[in-house]
């Protein structure tokens, strides 16, 4: 029966609920979860969970305190990420409203007003969808995203002035006027919360993108201000809301949660949310080896849990950092040592595997074997200049630091057998690695993955050409070209598992064909699976099953011999 | 936990094991089985199985009752169908034995020499191995296959006249000087028995392809002589064993088994073979509702399990037989109805649905499934005119046969959705099904399909071209692309599994891909599972799951909604 407790045990596990708090609408919490197995919004109303959306959403947005509504988008095409705009209210009741049928990458909202990015295949623009009624307010630089509204304008931030190295924010009136902001050219800024005529930024550029802080800038003044926080901790990335004054401060994976500067004790982890309530403060918690839980905390800072979930027992967990030219960070969790490792590459680049509970990586790790994360460069989390790092170099660097991870699995007698797995840009790495590096591997399993970016730029739309042009410092064919795992296909010695959705728009599907076609002809060995109806976001625990049931399968096999 | 109770089901079914009686050395029965998870040969020594070969086996031949070893041939190329020969004896050893790496269709041994039939991309020939050494005797017709051998000569059969209607028989003596022989121009004639002078042949000579019958050719009078066997029974096929005088005679999907004319009582179902040991029978019987068991019966006829096997419940069985052009028997299992029913395409196209247990077919309905397993056109069983039938007209009135018993299924009732799936010719089936008649189904799943016979013959060894020129009446390219599902696949209107080995050498992977890309192209909704390591043929209970699990996923997911 080893296959039937396997499948038992994936489906046990990526049905342990996710949660993320929004924030609030009239005092009722307001959180993602996929307690039912989809991503939805609920809300806690007097201490009951109310389901608000009706099947998985895409996008959503900070939910406004004094509001009964929320809106966000929906996939509905199949997977392509073609969104429809809905909104949301307390009395659980679901609109769709009239919405350009673009990819919608941010939204943001208030009573008057909902407006959002879509890209088209030709172009990435603003819309305002006001009284039901659809308008386009401007064409943006492709890689832009709103954050927040009121009556005079809206604020949003992106890679505005074509240095892919830097980010600055912009202020737009409703006759379309923009303004691009920045507090210091060069800077990674972002304009994330609007109140009376304050912008509340993110930015580096006082530290040289070694860390960020919280600033304001003033729209009547035109005057920069530093937000002073008095909390006893120095974080590389920081969240403040205004509103509540609470801080999330993030620093090597954790973070830590202070109300008006008064740290609120909670268990090693992340908070991927917070939001006061009248004067309790409700946050949202986990792990990597503890599934997420809301908490509540009183005046005194005590902590209670208000929405709960399964234990499970994950095994040690480790953090470590390896050096390269850089330092690396990862994260292990030892099952049984020495085992067979998978060295998990995440997604992005520009994101992290930080101390939070992973949809992907428990499985793999109840299922008995080791996983490492690490945390390459161009990961967040550790300072802009940690991140940019990969500007002009995917799949250079960060390689070098990944392979540098899985010697490390193997010198220090962690993994007996050492294969390589991610999904999305995870997936380009695996692929890259087992072409580049084929010595170093055991196995490589690669999810939604990038075989060619030369063909992925031709077939992407505004928004991911935009990306493309960034991570790549301009379009730079020949580099595309280099650092495309089709060109290494003929390296590859170990068995590869490669799994794709038909129907994703972000790593579209016939690269990979093209790629697996090279492995065929060159008679590797591999399995390809291709899920249906399915594209690059899972929206679903159905989703997630398609997903991993086929890496689960592969690696059962490889490590029965 | 729907998926984990589906794959232990599966694991459950696939793991029945198969028997099949081959005969006997020195007295003790020799007899394939799957019971420790793939295809090998056993020996009953008193009332004790032994297996005899190490790893599974892909070709053997009937024991010679005289000897103490048994030659076989093994896939060494990971399911690429290069064969290596080996003996096995009774003691449990086994020896390779220095071989052509070719793919070997037949064996035939005694004392002195094994004698085979090999293909490679550019012939297939007679080898012989004596003492231990290697020759090519001979290159032969394609499509010829060796049956028994004496000191003097080796006797086979095959399309030895270029008339892909009729089969001719063989004698070659070991200078390599062939003759081509038969009772009758026109007629399906094998050879299949050496007894002295006397060449056994079963034949339909006499009944213009109504049924067949067993008679002898005198190879110094060079007469021909039917055999006298008093049964009560009038079989359409028949299997004569002269040494042990014992009959397993065949109609309507189901046989009988007499000692010297006397019926021994089975159950209904299939008897897949019988030797005489001391003065008990031994058989071994299936139904498509009872998995094997191997019976003794005694001098009275007393039959006793020796054995035995798992109980399995897998609801009512029906025979029908349908009217298109021609009569269509059809095995009907129902489990639910109305309900999801499959109309169960069997593979060849030279091969049919008999009522005797299905590796394939069981899964299905253990699943909860109806299944309709047809006979179409071109299926064996049925005597050689049905047989032949489908010369020059593959995807033709067969295909319309299929979707007749698909009508059958909604019209009466038994089907509230119905789809189509098959292995092999039976992929084949299913994609031109969904692609030609594409109003008909629901879905469809194709295992090992052929989606283009144009490339297919190309990419083909000497046999399969040979097996393709018999079965379009020649190179008829032009029949070829026409009857190819790849012309039309974008006419497909329902959700497809497509499941296919890497190393598949009789139906290859790329023109699949191909198949696939068309798909993918026109936007249609598919799955595709490249299973790797794995040829044409099933040798383990692994690889059945492997093949399996995809298509009852699939399933699953359909009929969840």
């Amino acid at each position: 029966m080893e296959y039937a407790e396997l499948v038992k045990l994936l489906e046990e596990t990526v049905k342990i609920p996710i949660y993320g708090v929004l924030g609030k609408l009239r005092n009722n919490l307001i959180y993602l979860a996929t307690s039912e197995g989809e991503i939805s919004i609920y809300a806690l109303v007097n201490g009951k969970s109310v389901k608000l959306t009706k099947s998985p959403i895409a996008v959503t947005t900070r939910p406004k305190s004094n509001l009964d509504f929320i809106p966000f988008a929906r996939d509905v095409e199949k997977g392509k990420e073609i969104h429809a705009v809905y909104i949301a209210n307390l009395k659980g009741e679901e609109f769709q409203i009239e919405s350009p049928r673009v990819r919608i990458s941010s939204l943001a909202y208030d009573s008057k007003r909902i407006v959002l990015t879509g890209s088209s295949q030709s172009e990435t623009s603003i819309y305002v969808i006001e009284n039901g009624k659809l308008s386009k307010l401007t064409t943006i630089p492709p890689f832009s995203f709103v954050t927040d509204i009121n009556e005079k304008c809206i604020i949003g931030s992106g890679v505005l002035k074509g240095n892919p190295r830097s980010q600055e924010f912009f202020i737009i009136n409703f006759s379309g006027e923009m303004q691009v902001l920045t507090p210091k050219e060069g800077s990674v800024t972002n304009a994330y919360y609007l109140m009376g005529n304050k912008v509340y930024l993110i930015s580096d550029y006082e530290t040289l993108g070694e860390s960020y802080w919280v600033y304001t800038y003033d729209i009547e003044s035109k005057e920069y201000k530093r937000v002073e926080i008095p909390i006893e901790f120095k974080p590389v990335e920081i969240y403040y809301d205004p509103e509540d004054s609470l801080v999330i401060a993030k620093r090597d994976g954790e973070s830590r949660l202070f109300d008006n500067g008064k740290e609120i004790k909670t268990p090693r982890g992340t908070i991927s949310g917070a939001t006061r309530i009248c004067d309790e403060i409700y946050f949202s918690h986990s792990s990597l080896v503890s599934p997420y839980k809301i908490y509540k905390a009183n005046r005194e800072g005590k902590t209670e849990i208000v929405v709960d979930n399964r234990k499970v027992d994950m095994g040690e967990l480790d953090y470590v950092k390896l050096k390269t030219d850089v330092d690396v960070p990862a994260w292990v969790i030892k099952r049984k040592v020495p085992g067979s490792t998978i060295i998990y590459v995440h997604g992005g680049p520009w994101s992290e595997v930080d101390n939070s509970w992973d949809l992907l990586i428990a499985p793999l790790v109840l299922a008995g074997y080791n996983v490492i994360a690490p945390n390459y460069r161009g990961s967040t989390g550790y300072g802009s200049r940690f991140m940019l790092m990969n500007i002009g170099d995917p799949g250079g660097g960060d390689l070098r630091d990944v392979v540098k991870v899985r010697d490390y699995a193997v010198e220090s007698g962690i993994a007996n057998k050492v294969g390589i797995m991610g999904y999305s840009y995870g997936g380009y790495m695996t692929l890259l690695a087992v072409g580049k590096e084929a010595s170093k591997w055991d196995f490589g399993i690669a999810g939604a993955a990038v075989a060619d970016w030369v063909e992925m730029y031709d077939l992407s739309d505004s928004l991911f050409r935009g990306f493309m042009e960034i991570l790549f410092n301009g379009k730079n064919i020949e580099l595309m070209r280099e650092r495309s795992p089709i060109t290494y296909a003929s390296n590859v010695k170990v068995p590869l598992c490669i799994i794709h959705s038909q129907n994703d728009t972000r790593t579209p599907l016939s690269p990979v064909m093209r790629y697996v076609q090279e492995l065929h002809k060159n008679g590797k060995t591999y399995e390809f699976h291709v899920i249906p109806n399915l594209g690059h976001a899972i929206y679903k625990v159905e989703d997630a099953i398609d997903l991993l049931l086929p890496a689960l399968i592969f690696l059962k096999k490889l490590n029965r011999g």
